[in-house]
């Protein structure tokens, strides 16, 4: 059996990933593409609780280093129990959120570093990455304003400083230019539909031959 | 003001680690020394919080590799947080396992290796180690039989199978081996008293003159 792809959605608070992982499962759906749904930090049941710990509380409850090893903790399970066994079975995996949202926030956001990121990255998980990552772009204050009384007390880091947040995005662009073979930026400033439009455009150039080989 | 000495008691599960802290922290304290008692997984209310994710439930819950990353996130809070501003305000800080177990546990009875975690450590931590370790040795059956009741619920690691607590064991004394400046084996067979009585020896013969100096 073919093994499955694994998509990565990353980018800003209210950029629009959990809007879109849910059109591009769709899509892939209608078009005979057997496909999970997942996301970060989360995705088994140790993971969730990991992420207990890290979505609620104080902005300053962890130390930024102890934040970056319960993200690796979680991603470590989900990846062991959740994505390689449905990659295996020939089940696309969409992940709302992965590593590079540990470069953005702890590395770039807390000032951790992007290297050491990738060095506590090849610690868990080796070379293991998504085959394509999509990164949604937009100005910090229009993301913010998005997610204005969503997910109450899942908000810690929303709440940390506009600052925090503008390294974070400046982040995430500086990954897709260092990693231009799996990283693509979506202008997620467009409507909803237009966005969706963008990422199958993407998802077609890239495995276009794929779906259409599956689809009957 | 002189720092804090950092000591660290480990060995495997019963070997009188909780019983010893006590002893050598009244034998401090009655000789002028500062001193605080703190344990690991925890230390602090975040590190206590991980802790509960890793001493209960199922053997299996997590993978190795989580169980090291939850290890050392609870250990850098510890850390941070208590031990590093202990020692600073010149506290001894007596500490009921330490980095040591992650060693034993996590590289040498599951099998990840020495030497990972000890880059892992070294991300974490850098070179901060304690400044003496003294390592209870025992065999594993008669520190099963002492603990065998105790600590309901909190049972996840004494769970695991003889086999993973005599590697564990064999742990303890190849990491006394590489490190002989920092550690002393302490026979734990004996009774309290005789163990308490060898603790303090050592203690003396290292510290002496600094607990003379204070006493008054
Ligand atoms: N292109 C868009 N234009 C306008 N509003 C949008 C667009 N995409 C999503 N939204 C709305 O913005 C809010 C945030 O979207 P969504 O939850 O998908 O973002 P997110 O990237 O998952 O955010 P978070 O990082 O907080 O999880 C939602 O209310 C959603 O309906
Ligand atoms: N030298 C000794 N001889 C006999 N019994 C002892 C001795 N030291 C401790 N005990 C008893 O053995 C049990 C385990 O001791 P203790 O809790 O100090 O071990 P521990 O190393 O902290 O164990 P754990 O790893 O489970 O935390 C306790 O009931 C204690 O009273
Ligand atoms: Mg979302
Ligand atoms: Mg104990």
């Amino acid at each position: 059996m073919e093994r499955g792809v694994f998509i990565s959605l990353e980018g800003g608070e209210g950029a629009g990933k959990s809007t879109q992982i849910k059109a591009l499962s769709n899509y892939l759906t209608d078009n005979g593409i057997k496909n999970i749904q997942t996301r970060e930090p989360g995705g088994t049941p140790g993971a969730e609780k990991i992420r207990d710990l890290l979505v609620r509380g104080d902005v300053s409850l962890w130390t930024p280093k102890t934040e970056a090893l319960l993200m690796f903790a979680a991603r470590q399970e989900h990846v062991e129990k959740t994505i390689k066994p449905a990659l295996a079975t020939g089940k696309w995996t969409l992940c709302d959120r992965f590593a590079d949202s540990s470069i953005a926030y702890q590395g770039i956001g807390h000032g951790l570093g992007m290297d050491s990121i990738e060095s506590l990255h090849q610690w868990v998980l080796g070379d293991f990455k998504p085959d394509l990552t999509l990164i949604f772009d937009l100005p910090v204050s229009l993301g913010l304003q998005r997610t204005q009384g969503h997910a109450v007390g899942e908000n810690r880091f929303e709440s940390m400083d506009v600052s925090f947040h503008e390294r974070m995005r400046k982040g995430f662009l500086s990954i897709a230019k260092s990693n231009p073979d799996r990283c693509i930026v979506i202008d997620a400033t467009k409507s909803e539909n237009e966005v969706t439009n963008d990422v199958i455009k993407v998802i077609m150039a890239k495995y276009g031959k794929m779906i259409h080989g599956q689809s009957c």
